[in-house]
């Protein structure tokens, strides 16, 4: 009764794979926020490296991981298959459950798949020391993590509210080396305005997003990382559903339902990229594709497919994907990090396509899902990756009520261990479940900004 | 460059070591509190299942693990071994350094391995509910976690100053679905009198041990589990040893040196039991086997090896182990792990023996190590675990100083993810080093029982 299927660490991918060469038709490019134009190489060189730029605008199929990079990834990868066999008996469901555990690696999340590449590349090209925000913490405790090992500087801007309310991942960073500030911070201007204005802000992650821009715009030992939506981003990750694919091969199997949850994007990329790849190329047609978000913050289900900006302030590049609006801001539900108003043009495009589906769903029956699946499966996940659980569990009675003997693969992302007060208020009955925001979403998407 | 060395879930040993087989001379046996006498299955049966009290006494070299055991073993089983690549560049030692990763389990320490077993026997012999006690929480949410699995209650006495301090390892039970309540708690007799006495006890160990005996004597659906000290606790943590044996064959290797850290002694017990008996039959004569304490409570450097309690009530049998007085209470360091007054009479015996050695530091060079260790391999350990770590940096520098190229091999039984206010306090400089505490140590030597 095999319940894990695992690979050597030289069954690590050699190459991300880029579902750019494969996509029907390009993607529409981004814009620049000043010209409106589409941004060249140029206009991105003064925060991220050459190397990471190239990757953003590839559209070439494979492109190689460099040994130093995979040497890292050889502290938690190849990432364990499960079988969750316990579930599938409590589920009374003919479906049989697999899912990819990203909560093996150090930070506890699949993170530092690009995490580990992006300070890589920075160093190679000379820089010493990088700036990014952070909301809830996962994505700035893994760049802390990658810093630490290239020997790197690193600044995270932490939203305050996270920054108080979740002090366990700024000890992390400070394990690491890191350095992490509260934001809006005085340290630069964009923080600065907003302290003048609002001294007692709690902080978002769209004026996070600011400060670490304009901090590594400011120096030129300085370069920016984004922990989502960018296509490099998503690229990484891709090892997660090369894996995948190969444990599921070694046990003769092909999903037909690939589930992940979706915030910015990056995680659903990495496990559905592959079988989306397959999907449009013919190889595997039928495979249903599927992200999941909050109700609450419904980017893919109720969102416009329109250009925006990737943050509050209107910095960015204009990208077009699904959003809510630049300045919609979620209500305030445990899963930070799906609370996002746009989500990767890569994932919008397949879903615009059709090549990917989207659902939603409640916090309150996430949660229950997730206390499921610790009962029989004995992780404890985090409230983001429940979403992709309770899409699974859905999908698995799905099963029991026709007969089908589906094959589901769902990534879990990440675990709970710093998400127990998310826990508790869903015992204690505190958990609100909010209907869908029509008006804050209606508010919003009227400021989208005026494109071509 | 590998790094890991994984074991197929077919490895996961098919029988526990137990080490009585090969002791030189059989272990002293326990006494009975009230007469003094030796200790018999009769009088473990009100809170043992029969087949823990046969483990306990029994001289068998191997013991075969039950098949839905290790069906769930398999959740995390076997565990992987890391050569600390990193860690041997950063420190520039000849010497090859291995470690045992425990923290993959669901709960994140080595706890499980026991647990599992324990709650299984339990189940087998029709008990529906067990009562244990926890300090920081490692052993109540492992107990939570096997509970939950074989569908039993669960109910766990928490220390009430880590009730308050470390909600989140509560959390992690009530996920479970077990019971944590604060400890002294209104519903033991032993608690009540605390509580009269004492209304503001911050609770101790002892006292938490005292409600979960009272508690599983006096209700014929429940029994107790303890998760440390016993017999058959260490027999059940053998399989991290025995996997480790058989990792470091694969790439033709085999310890020189062994090193745990020590508290109650289970995990020590773990990783060095295996080479412990290579070294007593004349397989391996030469390895060296250290056991780590935290100064500040030094039961195997500065105890006595006697007759003593297991809790300070003195309800439990009598023991023969290296003690500080069952009413010893160590200052207040950031290892609550490590904070007992006892050992494990079979480490203790090893240790009388001249098998084992040990040794002891402070807690700030402790965090030290730990913060070495996260930035050269990434993961943030327990700070318990960190003493296995500081005490493996030591034997590799004196590699370097001596141009010895030996095998280390350290368990590092859990993750911090817990104990960030830990780290937090070592990089505020709020630490203390306590000195030995020689005067509390003569006081409760003084009270030591009167034996035979």
């Amino acid at each position: 009764m095999q319940t894990k299927i695992l690979l050597d660490e030289d069954a690590i991918p050699k190459a991300w794979y880029n579902i750019q060469a494969d996509l029907p038709s390009p993607l529409d490019p981004p814009l620049h926020p000043g010209t409106g134009k589409p941004v060249v190489p140029g206009d991105l060189a003064p925060i991220f490296p050459m190397e990471l730029i190239r990757q953003e605008m590839s559209t070439q199929r494979s492109i190689p991981i460099p040994d130093e990079v995979r040497d890292i990834l050889r502290l938690w990868r190849p990432s364990p298959l499960y079988r969750a066999r316990r579930l599938e008996q409590h589920l009374k469901t003919p479906a049989r459950i697999y899912f990819k555990w990203e909560g093996v690696s150090p930070p506890g999340s699949h993170k530092p798949n690009t995490a580990i590449p992006q300070a890589y590349y920075n160093m190679k090209a000379g820089v010493e020391r990088l700036a990014t925000e952070t909301g809830a913490g996962q994505w700035g405790s893994s760049l802390a993590f990658a810093t630490a090992l290239f020997d790197m500087e690193c600044t995270v801007y932490m939203v305050r509210s996270s920054y108080d309310q979740k002090p366990y991942r700024k000890s992390m960073m400070q394990v690491y080396g890191a350095e992490c500030i509260p934001s809006p911070s005085p340290r630069t201007a964009a923080g600065s305005k907003v302290l003048a204005e609002h001294p007692d802000t709690p902080g978002s992650l769209g004026i996070a997003i600011s400060e670490a821009v304009e901090d590594a715009a400011g120096r030129s030992d300085t370069n920016y990382a984004l922990g989502s939506v960018l296509n490099h981003v998503c690229l990484h990750q891709t090892v997660i559903g090369l894996e995948a694919r190969e444990q599921l091969a070694m046990v003769d199997e092909y999903p037909d339902t690939v589930i992940g949850c979706v915030g910015g994007g990056s995680n659903f990329a990495g496990i559905a990229f592959p079988f989306a790849g397959d999907k449009i190329t013919g190889k595997h047609p039928e495979t249903e594709i599927l992200g999941v978000e909050p109700t609450a913050c419904p980017t893919m289900t109720k969102g416009l497919y329109a250009y925006d900006y990737g943050d509050v302030a209107g910095l960015t590049p204009l990208m077009r994907m699904f959003t809510l609006g630049h300045d919609f801001v979620p209500p305030a539900i445990h899963a930070g990090g799906l609370r996002y108003h746009g989500v990767s043009p890569l994932v919008a495009k397949l879903i615009h396509d059709g090549v990917v589906g989207a659902s939603s769903y409640h916090q309150n029956e996430v949660f229950e899902a997730a206390v499921t699946f610790a009962r029989t499966e004995g992780i404890i996940v985090a409230p983001e990756s429940a979403h992709a659980v309770k899409a699974a569990i859905d999908a698995a009675l799905e099963c029991r009520r026709t007969g089908e003997e589906r094959v589901i693969l769902f990534n879990n992302s990440g675990h709970g261990n710093f998400d127990f007060s998310s826990y508790e208020a869903y015992f204690a009955g505190r958990l609100i479940d909010y209907e869908y925001p029509a008006d804050l979403i209606r508010e919003s998407l009227s400021h989208l900004p005026k494109v071509g």
